[in-house]
């Protein structure tokens, strides 16, 4: 009973005293702002090949100084398919991956890094825990895109700089972009980072307008390869997401449509109607030209839903007192505000713990 | 003396007990494979603004079911900038950024996994605790790609699904490709992942031929933005960077080529003879169409450099055991030893611990 210097109760003390010491110094918890990954990495989902026919074979010099090489146009080729790059947190605490989908015209670029440098909602929901996927639409970004008009039907679309400025509720409307920014009439408390706007506008790429069902195959690939999931979708990736979760009703588990510009198919809304499913809306609606009418036919494909036993939800954000924000809300400056909008609803409906 | 059940040796044991139990329990080390990163995101460098003017507006709808739109395509555009995905480890070992720069008509997805899922480069190199910054060229991937005749100059070259198997040393020269990998003739020995060969072909973007100077120009704003660094090029990319370098020489500190297609300018050897560089050649050059005189025009440029003070080197792999290796080394079967050679190299020059 002496082999010790103390005593029971001096010994819980140093039990607790050095257990406590040792988890501080040995495995200090990580700095908060410190992402740990079980994985990262990217794939290409979907896709087909197409047969091009007939065209003159062109030598070419590919890079001055090298040999030249023969490029025979004719052949098959690999179209349509989509980009996806993943992140899976150590620990995670959504029990389902989340699938972001950007809108159109941009890539999953508009879910990275804010053009003036913060966090954007992958590294938002990626360091609350989520295992995040964050896609590169068909013929967007990374994916690549095919020859036209043999494979894809029309020519692309380019925007100007000020296009997304004055359609996106960013500035009040058309001719209130200025390259000077202090020079443009932004919407009054508008939240997104102007000083970022010039650097916001390299994110931008082309984009195709009959290019609709070869994206929406994409995703259903995507979906069946890493869902069940949640699908946070963005604009035009709003109507992706609704027809995905038709395709899929057993796989996309929740809907997180950040202002859709188009729906699902009413004929097929019963489909979703189990499907819990909510749409965020910014500021700034009812005094814009365009996006009443895009949000009132969002609700509309809601009443069908409803008609058919689902219960779409609505967020306005100004309804909760979040003010200021346009259409590209996952850059604004209150980007972490609004994500913490969107996890708390996911919260409610189980999907994070 | 009686408040425990258990006299100090059970007490000891039981600390030891739960004290080790806790650390493995509470903060067990991550395992190896673990990713642990500071910081990651990303920005683009560089690009232009370019005006067109004198065409008609166009209304599109660009959702089924959304408002119209009117598109003005007279305006102002953004063009040619880079886009750089960066990511930053928690504990750094190299001394320096490694930046990734990808070969033509692909993106830094060639980095990313590779197309049989495996590691490549950029996770092998975070993992060995590099800061890593990947990019997109001008007109590639994520750093989108502008209207052409009218800012790019030439049309874009697209590549049939047989042209990188029998072009970059997987199989034998043309004729060598069948869909069908089992009935394809690849060299002897390849390390591709001929499994993957197919969804190796969803990485292939469009590429220009008139857009050097553009890529250059971004890459030098990247080189400005995040050196001083080494730069890791691939092909079309070894010009890029020897002419960065040459741009640069205080804040590109060494250049891993890996089979580049072109040089520098021979004019400004000079500039080059303090930076230490290396070109990392695979297998199967010999009895390659094209490939001894690519390699050739690259001797032809040491050559140069040596006149001019500098001790550029060469590995070749097979030299060294390290047989198999086409043109898309970083995505081979032995890719982790390829890269093993690599970090041998910078670590020997200093820039690694």
């Amino acid at each position: 009973m002496t082999d010790f210097l103390f005593g029971p109760k001096q010994l819980l003390r140093l039990w607790l005293a050095a257990g406590s010491g040792l988890l501080l110094a040995a495995c200090a918890a990580p700095p908060s702002d410190v992402i740990s990954l079980k994985d990262m990495g990217s794939f290409f989902v979907g896709g087909r090949e197409v047969t091009i026919s007939g065209k003159p074979v062109k030598e070419m010099l590919l890079t001055p100084g090298g040999a030249p090489t023969k490029i025979d146009p004719n052949g098959v080729y690999q179209v349509e398919q989509a980009y996806v790059q993943y992140f899976i947190p150590a620990r995670q605490r959504g029990k389902l991956p989340l699938l972001m989908w950007h809108g159109g015209g941009l890539s999953g670029v508009e879910y990275e890094t804010t053009p003036d440098g913060r966090d954007g909602w992958l590294n938002i929901f990626l360091k609350r825990g989520w295992a995040v996927y964050n896609a590169d639409a068909v013929e967007r970004g990374r994916a690549g895109w095919a020859m036209y008009p043999d494979i894809f039907r029309s020519e692309p679309v380019f925007v100007t700089k000020n296009n997304p400025f004055e359609r996106f509720r960013i500035g009040a409307g058309p001719g209130s972009y200025n390259k000077d920014m202090s020079q443009a009439r932004a919407l009054p408390g508008n939240q997104f980072p102007l000083e970022g706007y010039d650097n916001f506008t390299k994110q931008l790429v082309p984009r195709w307008t009959t290019t609709d069902e070869a994206i929406l195959a994409a995703y259903i690939a995507l979906v069946d390869k890493v869902c069940p999931c949640v699908v946070l979708a963005h604009s035009q990736a709003g109507q992706f997401a609704y027809r995905a979760a038709q395709a899929r009703p057993d796989k996309v588990k929740a809907l997180v449509l950040v202002e859709p510009s188009a729906q699902g198919d009413p004929q097929q809304a019963a489909i979703l109607r189990n499907t819990p499913l909510v749409s965020i809306y910014g500021d700034y609606i009812e005094q814009d030209a365009r996006w009443p009418v895009i949000k009132a036919n969002n609700l509309k494909f809601y009443e069908v839903l409803r008609a058919a036993g689902g219960q779409p939800e609505v967020i306005n954000l100004p309804q909760r007192g979040i003010r200021g924000n346009g259409h590209m809300m996952m850059m604004d400056r209150n980007n972490q505000e609004v994500a913490e909008v969107i996890n708390q609803w996911l919260t409610a409906k189980g999907f994070y713990q």
